[in-house]
């Protein structure tokens, strides 16, 4: 998502929306910088203004959060940090079907599959990138789904809702074996829905 | 598994054994080069005993079949194929257990760990070997499991019961979340084994 605005005609008497492009860019390369050397929790919208040479409220104009700026440094095609509250806002009896229909329908993006896992190969890895996605992940993803759980086990129930959604990712999208490659988006959700429901509503319906 | 023998102390005298090694690699290699150009269904004993320029007998005192070539030649850290019989054999009731408990102690040793995730990984590549991986596993894994459902739709069961366990590796042994990473085997199987248990064990029971 960074790098969207790169096939803008080259016209003149426009230097200012490139001039921002750059901005952007350099804020990103900074943030990207600044993350790998800190990790996520002690970098600092300060610090990476600081590195970028610009005031913190010229990082405010262009990211609304440190997350928004960690998912730009890492080139994330999709953002299930913003999209995961309302996918947990719904009704408890609705939320795994909700959640199973949003990812395979976001998948479906050839951008968001070829991204999506080759970030999910550098997870796995040992590098700073590595920690860098885990903490984000850990964080932003399985610490929200965690909290719309009302268990004392809710971070392990998260983590196991988050095993089907992976395991769903990888054979559909990264193996594309047959017939689970093809099957009809709805006709996952009614076979895999009730299983993950188990988990992410809580101990009153398991 | 095909290069186990290679820490073997060099001493006069003892040509054999060190001869039988050779022979077997010579096979593997021949084996590895053979399903490669041809796929894994293509290939036959009788072409890599021709490509290794031995017998076909030969090739059958060190290896059972077709797979157990592949697993080597794949250089696989366990044998799906092999252990899958036996667990299919449990009664339904235990089936998914069985298949979780099995899947979550293997996967516990260092070098199952490692090779896994890097075939894991490649699996999911374009080139040769990825087609090869993926014939195997669609073949010796999935097509087994599938014959043991009884029901119409028995390959896509299968393919969901595989997209949990892949989740269950990923996250556990790959990217090592916690506290899923440091769960209890048995606290696994006792949540995932009954989601897994409904695409498993066939429609009666569904």
């Amino acid at each position: 998502m960074s790098t969207a605005q790169s096939p803008t005609p080259r016209r003149r008497g426009r230097p200012r929306k490139n001039e921002a492009a750059d901005t952007r860019t350099h804020i990103v390369t900074a943030a990207h910088d600044e993350f790998m050397a800190k990790g996520f929790d002690a970098a600092s919208i300060r610090g990476i203004a600081r590195a970028a040479g610009v005031d913190p409220s010229l990082v405010h104009h262009y990211f609304a959060d440190k997350s928004d700026l960690l998912a730009a440094s890492l080139d994330l095609p999709m953002r299930p940090d913003v999209e995961l509250p309302r996918i947990l806002a719904t009704p408890p009896a609705e939320r795994a079907a909700t959640l199973v229909r949003f990812i395979l329908t976001v998948w479906d993006d050839p951008v968001v599959q070829k991204r999506g896992m080759l970030l999910l190969r550098s997870a796995s890895g040992q590098g700073l990138v590595s920690r860098l996605i885990r903490d984000f992940v850990v964080r932003e993803i399985f610490a929200r789904v965690a909290a719309s759980i009302d268990a004392d086990d809710a971070e392990l129930r998260a983590q196991l809702v988050a095993t089907q959604i992976v395991g769903l990712i990888v054979l559909r999208f990264g193996l594309r074996v047959e017939p689970l490659a093809s099957a009809d988006v709805e006709e996952i959700v009614r076979r895999v829905a009730p299983g993950l429901s188990v988990h992410l509503i809580g101990p009153a319906e398991a």
